[in-house]
């Protein structure tokens, strides 16, 4: 019988649907391995991410590079305002009524992190000094931003392969700072919220713990960092990344954390391009507000989304999820995979 | 500069990203057209779905027929269980804890509405009379799956095109019943009573007065019903379809108004596939909970969303979206296809 499993944090019910089970071999991958069988080159000269055209893409916020001048070669790591933003840096936000209707000016920031020169790896086979450029960046442009007093989150997210929405080949992550806090966020702050005025313990803090007490859904485990199948999976191999300390905001990540959580990406990369054949995905990195880094109640982490299967009407009428592979297995192939 | 736009009912905003404005032949669709270029037949053999095949599905629960025996040819519509269901009839809930976790059987009902023995056409060249037999289908498997106490919410969609999600050709919908009132639609009741203890007025009411005002995102009026492209439309071409008259319950619709609506659904999609070259898509039939049909806050409608661009990292992140073409141009060319 399919069982019937709420995700404690957002009330958020899935349907773990077992007589539907499906292998990693019987899903559908579109992505192509990028590299390893010679089809896509290191280099294209009509890429505006590789060397040479840099001039292709807005001036650099950010770089890091070995004493060459911005906007050209030399760079190891690149951070660029996307060329068609989703929202812009200038202008008022003029929040405005219209009957029963809400609007404001898209004002925020919309930002692509080049993750390296090379055009044909992923994240799973890019040296691991290059992962952890990718999450300095991170937390440098988050430095940055959060001075921006209108700008009250940013969602750092990568799409890798069209079925998970790039429309680049090139390796590359994405930044969006929001004037708003985002529904799902609020939902999730909400939802600890709860648990810590009943608790007062955080709640992600409470899942390491029963994760690691049960064991039947993690996936890695390190001296600072948890990957699990979450309980509640809405999508086959969703894992989550979590730091075992609890840390609201990403920015605040120890040295020795972002080290630690540099191989612990890489090796989650490395596992699904291996048990998946490649599989186009998602990752979110899910912190804290930019104002509010110590909430005593959030912890940061990253959602990891391979896409396997459609989204279809009724999990989009519903917000309710059909997931074929239960989790439990989902663990044990991927803690296996070596 | 791009628009934040809020639903008024359940506080989700969209970025409507006019810089990155597409006009209909932009968007890729991978959804043949069904007929007329005789490429898929009216008839397969293979299909579980087309005459002579009856006994390839589980037991019908309904057909429309004409004296035939059940599970034979000779119908017109027929719905039978779901063949993989994602929820099972039988069972008790067994709602129980695990930890931090909720858990129960997976107790519901998964049917499949065969629209046509035709395997080839779609909603927009059905005729009228098969388009209404749909309708009164999703009436009378509602009258009966509500006498089932455990049942507590019942949805109805489509999923057309494998983009969307389908994974059989033959023209059908699909039903969910399941025994809690899922997320998305309590999010909806939740926005729908707030609005409603502040103006004792339902807030699907007021956005059909406003918009009637308004006239710039209306696609189809009739004499009961409304069709929209909605203020903070999520997704390209998507539109509302809703009856003028306040009905919580999709089953309380009169038979003249399911006249009406079938003649409405029907042009939708023929304008869609018309405009977007028959792209895949999903609709979702928002009615209010079983036990719950004369709601004063809550209105019945059903919400179409082609599938012509990706859902991204973003989305999944933030339940934000970002939408590249207003809904007031997507009125403007929908209303104009004749």
């Amino acid at each position: 019988m399919p069982q019937l499993r709420k995700d404690p944090i957002i009330d958020r019910w899935v349907i773990i649907a077992s007589e539907r089970s499906k292998r990693p071999a019987d899903y559908n991958h579109s992505h192509l391995p990028p590299d390893g069988n010679g089809t896509i080159p290191e280099h294209k000269d009509d890429c505006p991410f590789c060397y040479g055209n840099e001039d292709q893409t807005p001036p650099e916020v950010l770089a890091y590079r070995d004493g060459t001048p911005p906007d050209t070669p030399g760079w190891r790591l690149r951070v660029v305002p996307n060329k068609y933003p989703a929202l812009q840096v200038d202008g008022e936000l003029n929040r405005a009524g219209m009957g029963l209707y809400d609007v404001m000016n898209g004002v925020g920031a919309h930002e692509v992190i080049i993750e390296t020169p090379k055009h044909n790896v992923t994240l799973g086979n890019l040296n691991p000094k290059e992962v952890e450029s990718l999450l300095w960046s991170i937390k440098d442009r988050m430095t940055e931003l959060r001075k921006d007093s209108k700008l009250m989150y940013i969602m750092v997210f990568k799409n890798c392969g069209s079925e998970a929405g790039a429309t680049l080949e090139h390796p590359h992550s994405q930044l969006i700072a929001t004037p708003i806090i985002p529904k799902r966020v609020s939902e999730e702050i909400i939802g600890c919220e709860t648990h810590y005025k009943l608790r007062e313990r955080c709640i992600y803090c409470d899942i390491i713990n029963q994760e690691l007490f049960d064991q039947r859904r993690i996936v890695i485990e390190t001296d600072m960092f948890l990957v699990i199948a979450p309980f509640a999976s809405r999508f086959p191999f969703e894992v989550w990344m979590l730091p075992k300390r609890h840390i609201a905001s990403f920015r605040l990540t120890s040295p020795e954390e972002i080290k630690d959580f540099s191989w612990l990406l890489r090796e989650v990369v490395r596992k699904m391009d291996g048990v998946l054949n490649y599989p186009p995905y998602n990752f979110m990195l899910h912190t804290s507000p930019c104002q509010d880094e110590e909430l005593p109640h959030y912890h940061w982490h990253i959602e990891f989304t391979p896409k396997v299967t459609k989204v279809a009407g009724f999990e989009w009428g519903t917000g309710f999820y059909i997931n074929p592979t239960p989790p439990e297995e989902v663990a044990e192939i991927l803690k296996n995979y070596q």
